[in-house]
């Protein structure tokens, strides 16, 4: 817990005087006053973040974390678990979604193993931070051990960290793990007002019965562990994931370090709810990429105060909406970096 | 109107028999079922639209149109008409947002002067199809003459089919032209049951009373001309614009050589009603890009029948929005040609 409170104390507001400047360099751009809406936003904000009024966005990271979730024994998915392990090996093919999506934007794709039930074969592009093999059914009794949820969001920081040496000026979030709708859910309904029936969807796939089914699961799972929502590693023990907990660690470790964090989907957004409820400074360094299906995700966008940039109906994540998100900040930046001022255009500003 | 006859002869149907391809192919990517939502969708109809089941979208040409307004005389905009053309030397600059946004998606900007109010200096990033000085004063007469109307629809073609030999796989539109959200407020109201209140906004940045001169101006040359809306292009010549009927002649060029045409924003909009009035096959060839802040857009979508892709509160016409499109259609393309398939990456299959 050491480290994670170290890093929180470095966490501090956003720059609002450099804010102030962008929104003066953005007046005299050669377009209509704030005419290019919320790119001008996100290009304040992440100004804001970096405390440099002509940041660079070169160097974009996608972590995707990975692991499997012992609440699949009671049927919460329509994919088989093993399909966690088989997308792993996909992502380091390079055949996976957000492989493609990362290389669309100019991202970097970090892989890492965060609990996958069983062993992958070693790869250089592959980082292993297994915490444990999958989580325990969280149906029966807590998912992880409080050490455990503990180890894997320090974990998050060591790859996220590790990462910055290399370099890093804006990080996206992915995952993959079968059954993690579920945790995130679950997740979502112990911190937030909402009922189960509100926060569950259908995940990869789900029909009615499956559905109502996964809503039982998740009922269940609150009633046995009874999650306190006061703390957020207890929520994180009793009901999450080692990949939601290692995303939580890169997120506040990239709030630490002054790096715009792109959040993905719904597994993301709980994450993102978890380092949240751990440090709320953390909410002006996020930027959420898309609105996804999944209507727990919406839920988690309202309690934390974000609103969406994208809303395409995507429900698959691994990060593919955060990368979209990251393109979209690269325009941004790029609006602003790269435009003609009214001056050095000589174009005429507004009658007045 | 011989000639627009023939192109929009030509245009056929999309080819449906390709989208149930397509479709099949997406269904066997590593990914649930419709997961990559509007980004699957957008795939299948640029499948179709090009006939092609690994069509490419390495060629992306936006066509940024220009004309003066002659209702400029009568306060519409917050901006002095000279703009247009200060604007039209920072496109051929490079430094207008147009320009950084087609980059950053990696298209090519075809700047056309279609009416801009004096001579531009010649460059060879400059095309002329200059139909006349600016329009005419539609407050107190038709903006420009029937003939004019359709010999600017014919240029419009004449400068997809010129850049067609250099290569187009898809199309974005784009425009400038101080004054010509009035004209584009005229051309929705005189073909959609809304009222001039409803379809007028505040364009560049008009105040109050601005705004209401504005459409005070916009139900005086409705009144005055009495755009007949079942015959589009007497709502063209009476209440339009040049570089508006360049843009409709664009995008029934692209539909009849069966290419995706991705529509900017409000004033785009205007010319694919336009173009939608001559020949409404053109709807399935048209991407609309995002949910411009004018209201008028919106009515003009709900109109055609378009769903936008994005809703980032832009304002700023250029094409601006429409690149931000292309770079998504993209993304769509990538997402069907370079995914692996569950066999490929020997990923298990949905759980019956």
């Amino acid at each position: 817990m050491e480290r994670i409170n170290k890093v929180t104390k470095n966490i501090s507001g956003i720059d609002h005087e450099i804010i102030k400047k962008t929104q003066e360099r953005l007046d005299n751009l050669t377009k209509p006053l704030g005419s290019l809406g919320r790119l001008e936003e996100l290009a304040k904000q992440i100004c804001g973040i970096t405390g440099n009024l002509s940041p660079t966005l070169e160097k974009k990271v996608i972590f995707t974390l990975a692991a499997d979730h012992g609440v699949t024994d009671e049927g919460v998915s329509v994919y088989p678990k093993e399909v966690t392990i088989q997308m792993v090996y996909n992502f380091i093919a390079g055949g996976a979604g957000i492989n493609v999506l990362a290389k669309h934007v100019g991202a970097k794709v970090v892989v890492v193993d965060m609990g996958v039930a069983s062993d992958l074969k070693p790869s250089p592009e592959l980082r292993v931070k297994k915490i444990n093999y999958g989580t325990k059914n969280m149906a029966k009794g807590p998912a992880m051990g409080r050490d455990e949820a503990i180890k894997a969001i320090c974990a998050g920081i060591e790859i996220f960290e590790e990462e910055l040496k290399l370099g890093i000026n804006i990080v996206g979030t992915g995952e993959m793990g079968i059954g993690n709708t579920t945790a995130a859910s679950a997740i979502t309904a112990a911190f937030t007002a909402k009922s189960v029936e509100e926060v569950a969807g259908r995940g990869a796939g789900l029909n009615d019965s499956g559905l109502k089914n996964k809503i039982e699961i998740i009922k269940r799972s609150l009633l046995v562990n009874k999650p306190d929502s006061t703390d957020a590693i207890d929520v994180l023990s009793k009901v999450g994931g080692f990949e939601i907990a290692g995303l939580a660690g890169i997120i506040l470790a990239a709030a630490s370090h002054k790096t715009p964090v792109v959040i993905d989907g719904f597994i993301s957004g709980a994450a993102a709810l978890i380092a949240f409820k751990i440090e709320p400074k953390v909410k002006d360094y996020m930027i959420s990429a898309h609105n996804s299906q999944e209507a727990g995700h919406k839920i988690i966008l309202e309690h934390i105060g974000l609103r969406p940039l994208l809303d395409l109906d995507l429900r698959l994540g691994e990060g593919t909406g955060g990368a979209l998100g990251i393109g979209l900040a690269d325009a941004a930046i790029k609006i602003l970096t790269q435009m003609a001022t009214f001056k050095s255009a000589k174009v005429s500003e507004k009658k007045e």
